[in-house]
């Protein structure tokens, strides 16, 4: 059970962090995450999408290097010059930097290494902590304990690829057999329309709190009155979508999707197989039969699914401005990466977790009894009908920074609410994730709406 | 100078034409579209995106056959069953179809045999509109001429592409000297904002008149207050950007269209062609210097052109809503296909050939004064900063036309206002146009906002 | 039934025919095998390896006028100069020359402007003729009629896969009854070994009549006893392969072989489609029941599938060493163009119309009794097991045309032995045609040895 | 200098080796080659022709496992049910196994495994080899020993091109001083014509010793009178030959090499790059100056470029026979794997270190002091003008091992003569090496002929 245990500490308190406090464990956390990986784990680079473990912990370590301490730590040496390039992900406007594709040759610098780059940054950033520290650097550690997190949900997502690709599928995590036992027999509820009156709403951050710069400016939209689905759609329900000829039929799809379909030969999720007329899905928890998992939310379906299944249902997916009126008032809670489970579960699952643990005590007060059937974030990222797009007023960040969101607003579509893997300290009503409509190696499912 | 003359009596006269005299000029213009072509050319498919000629031709009287004849005509019988198919080009629910590529090989049914369907097709439109005519039936012509005129918009598009991908690089009508002549003398005006205040706005069809499914519903929009440009950007401020290094420099662009860029190879407009220094530009009139077009708006970019220049004179792309907004109270004029162009041209030729031809005598009552630099329709089609996606309440056709415009909503950018090949009578402030933002070979150009 | 009648003039009397003589019969065969095709017809590329018919028309008056009237007529002035690019098909040092699938772009220039080139070239060429010629305008003229005669070949591959790209299927000929009935009853002969001794074996051209560059230097090779099959591969023989699961099978594949199976999803011959379990084989006589065609050659096969059918078979394929040793002593005549059948006929079929008519009385003679069940030529081109490599002592032609063949010598294997649509005069035992081992458009065939 | 000292007791002793003995001193030296990888490194697989390090030790397990210890020993137990398909590289008749480039994902089982899998199979060799021996078992280890061989070869070949992958370019091994010193000061000899009179040679192995079933059977070919040079193509001439404009200039290029040329950008070998005009060669000895390498060898060049090399120098390749037949009393000696050079290095070099090291002493004698300037085998692969086709009578191996090297026979060229990383006990006068035209990983150069 490596790789739990210290996940446990980096939960938020009720009062607010030290960011001292918040840096530290969010960097003790990343190394957490590979407690359970060999070097030679990470190395692997499975999809065009994923990296290698290793990398991800060089480039945060980068990240802080580059964009924090080079500037604000005076005499601050770089732990090697040419990790400035190498480790840079995509900033054209920093350096130049390797193809993508590449990085699964980086055998050197070896993971020893690695581990004493990021121990020498963590030494300078604790020393830049120790001292009066100016406002950009404060929003700059902010930002690059952000930056890490999405790193720490990337980590696990390419981890999980790279061990489906593996022949002999071997497992991140054993099995929970008290989450598997609760999770096999949870019924599920029924799904349930909650409505919403819609009008003018407030959509985006109002700047108390950290958020990123795609998030703003806080701005009006109108709404007409909408439904939202009181969960997510399920492996089982998604299991009748299959059997009923969803991915025989184009009349389902959008022309795109089709096309993807026919390209791909999909035929189920990314991570389901079929043996002898049986279904498995692939887990960080290793192959798991649908039958254990039919309450669960499904999983690792690209933006066309989604939209298949939910004209197939009769309904529609929620926009990103129908989701985030709806979630402004509900509790950032749910089955996020501090749960433990690393895998979507049944809000039952979770909920009688939540009431039978003392570690979640304080929670059950929080916890949303009405309207939605379990929270409203967690378990798989949403995917919305609104296209990743820029807010009014919209600024990027200056300087280099300002290539973090900006330059992908075309071609992808906004999803919600927050994963599995997604840190409860990471995600909040106002965040916008966003792939192509295509993705499917990401934890993304399913809410409908109407 | 043919091709031209047929043109003007497909204009729109003050008093609404009755529908079946309507839809006898539209079946007529196509064919006087054709008329510079001879069967050769009208077999060219030189691009994915484009079809030969002679199939537009063919697949606009499938339509009417499938859609109209086939179910309101008592005792219609097909003209040829095999057509069913052949000329089918993506409605899945219909029949299957050929792939889009092999239209290239349609050499028979020969032209003559594609002229005596369209015959045998306008006889029984004849007959079908000498009774009374369903309701149903009559939508049904409205749409069938609409959808033929999108295909007239198509045929030149195509066809320029043809005639560009020819090494010879013939022309697909002669130079008109004395538009020529304006146009390479024409001052470019200053460009000014012209400002909204925004607001609640109501967006999409009222009912009122023809208009596409994916126009409704109707709904509320929230607009913050916004500045349009008074006109399109020209050849010359374009050839400024490139001059600039505007394709050399990837903080200018989004990130898949820096790719695009990488990929392709892209270092001006599509039909932009540098010889020793000196750009070039093919159009439907042939190749003419740049010099010739400075005033002129620039046509055939992508949306990543179109948002990259934007960026690089610091403004933005509008939304859909904003257009749409500024151009409810316009008149709908400009230079469309009925000027007899072929190709953008600066406003104040178009106002000057207005001013002097009796021909356009009545339209100098709607010019619009104020507040834009000539009309807000035509010339190019203007790449919007909204996704094409479904308005609140959206319901697609019934049946097999439902496929026409929903199952393309993910990927494209919606594109507004008509371009220099669309006939007057089939543009209108709501329409929705949308390409893929990689798309170039269109006429497509770009305003800016702010 | 055009088309066929034009064709016996061309026939080789038994007298050498004069160079002025072959050079117009050569000529006037490539018009008369458009006979059949409208301009439409002539546009259509439909495989990366084809041309339009009308590109082969225009290509075959520029290598004349290219490569003989411009060298050797005083005074020639070009048609047109800029055919002397557009025209070009791969000649590097002599021009550039568009890419090979905008070929299909060229509706200009016109059919008819074609047809005046070419009767300008014409006119040219008889000039040319009427005076004194030197040696090396003798041997170019010479070179372009052999040179004509493979796009004569080309143009009917090509338009045979244009028709077939066409979803109707049209014929470029009607059926033959007469040959179709015989075809269809005829019975397919044993399958006999026909011994030879090898030894020290004279291969190459003697340089006695005309051959190309790559037939030289006539050498020596030392060849161990081989067996050549009496008769080509049938249909029906094929079929059988199918049916015990011959496209199913690795063990029976070459590596690459198996990766084209799996890659394009092969499972018979180019042109056999399968509908309810009945298989027909489309021809340049339009569609035709496998049953009617069970005892003719069959054709369109790749190198990969005609040596996996040799291997299923307990056979292999013979070098071309063996091809041409076998052939030396044999009378050039078969199923060739000249035969007016465009397409493979069981032997049986060919010596019955032989004997039976006037026309081709003459070669009862030569018809050669021992040892094969009909004719070694004709009917499909022979894949080989050897690869298309320079013989000892090759010598590129000088200039341009050393471009012809020498820069083709990699990653092809040679065929032996002209096929249905191979004109007779164009064919000789130490022909060496060449093609990628993937490539199936070609009537290429398979005669097993060991 | 890790790596090396292990290589030194696989030299073969002047008595026959006993198998025993060979098959451990093959065994241990390919962990010797390991030495100076981490498990990071052996995870890489940085180009379609590559696997990673890890996967060679499997596989090499693997083949023993399965062709020698289940079928001989009797009672074996196979290590892990799971690795009979999962290190299985392409014997489609023995098991399913994974696609190649998946072979990155192998993560698991660890190399820690991976080695116990080597000790476990070791052992059983071990007992296997104290019993008396079938001789097809003798045969199939005999065969095991060359198949590891080649994946010593192999594996070098690969490491080479992920450490040149990897930005920051490391090294394998370090600098030998000594050797780097000679090679830089070393003067290239004059090529020289060496003439040989052809005739009736006999070609393949006459069955004495081991050799692989394409070496068979031994057959009679004619070869005309030829001329080979007296040494391999250096850096310095090659160099020249880029200076020269070599990958500018379509004359000198087979067509499929130069599509090569301008579809991947060619323009030197490999591992040549330039930085302010001057030329640098990595090798697995880090980066070196081509001022450095003038004299050595030219490798890792493609067949295409192999032979526009030939063409530009007024040569031509040999063909795999003038090759054989030159080498056939030529001895076994030169620059291969157990030089410990790792590198080509210029003849003199090699002469030198054999005339002052105790070590080589022995080969003294056998230095071919006439005709050609050193050795004729060693240091790169010569790319001949020969395809690789199946001798006259060639028989694949029974069984799955039937798929060893037949099933490659087609699309590519043969190469001869063994590499710096080549085992001196693997190579011989009629081994056949085979690459498709456009390989460039390999250590392959050029020796032209006339």
């Amino acid at each position: 059970m490596r790789g739990l245990v210290p996940l446990i500490p980096t939960r938020l308190p009720s009062a607010p962090v030290a960011l001292a406090d918040r840096l530290r464990a969010v960097r003790r956390r990343t190394l957490a995450l590979c407690d359970p990986l060999t070097p030679e784990d990470m190395m692997v680079q499975s999809c065009p999408e994923a990296s290698p473990a290793k990398w991800h912990l060089a480039h945060t370590a980068w990240f802080f290097e580059s964009f924090v301490l080079k500037e604000f730590l005076p005499g601050y040496r770089l732990f090697d010059e040419r990790f400035s390039w190498l480790f840079n992900s995509y900033y054209q406007s920093f350096a130049a930097f390797p193809e993508k594709r590449l990085r699964s040759s980086f055998s050197r610098p070896s993971l020893d290494e690695i581990l004493r780059y990021r121990g020498y940054v963590d030494g300078a950033l604790e020393e830049l902590m120790s001292r009066e520290l100016h406002p950009e650097a404060q929003r700059r550690v902010e930002l690059g304990a952000n930056h890490e997190e999405q790193h720490q949900e990337l980590l696990l997502t390419d981890i999980l690829n790279a061990l489906f690709t593996n022949p002999l599928r071997p497992a991140y995590l054993a099995p929970d057999p008290g989450s598997s036992q609760a999770t096999a027999e949870a019924e599920t509820p029924t799904l349930r329309d909650i409505h919403f009156e819609g009008g003018i709403c407030q959509i985006g951050s109002n700047g108390s709190g950290f958020s990123f710069d795609n998030e703003m400016q806080r701005h009006r939209v109108w709404l007409e009155p909408y439904v939202l689905a009181s969960r997510l759609v399920t492996c089982g329900e998604y299991a009748a979508f299959i059997a009923d000829g969803g991915y025989r039929r184009p009349e389902l799809w959008l022309s795109a999707g089709w096309d993807a379909v026919q390209a791909h030969g999909w035929r189920a999720p990314l991570y389901w197989t079929e043996t002898d007329g049986r279904w498995s899905i692939f887990t960080l928890r290793g192959e798991q039969p649908l039958s254990a998992l039919k309450s669960a939310p499904v999983s690792q379906v690209s933006y066309y699914e989604a939209d298949a299944y939910a004209r197939w249902a009769g309904r529609r997916l929620p926009t990103e401005f129908e989701w985030e009126s709806a979630a402004e008032d509900q509790p950032v809670f749910g089955n996020l990466l501090d749960s433990g489970r690393f895998h979507p579960v049944p809000s039952a699952d979770l909920e009688a977790a939540d009431r039978h643990s003392r570690l979640h005590q304080r929670r059950l007060f929080d916890f949303p009894t009405d309207p939605f059937d379990g929270p409203l974030f967690g378990d798989c990222w949403q995917w919305t009908a609104s296209a990743y797009l820029a807010y009014p007023g919209f600024k990027p960040l200056n300087g280099s920074l300002g290539e973090y969101n900006g330059k992908f607003m075309s071609g992808q579509m906004v999803l919600r609410g927050g994963s599995c893997v997604t840190p409860v300290d990471h995600i909040r009503a106002t965040y916008r994730n966003f792939f192509a409509p295509e993705t499917r190696w990401q934890f993304s499912g399913i809410r409908v709406a109407s």
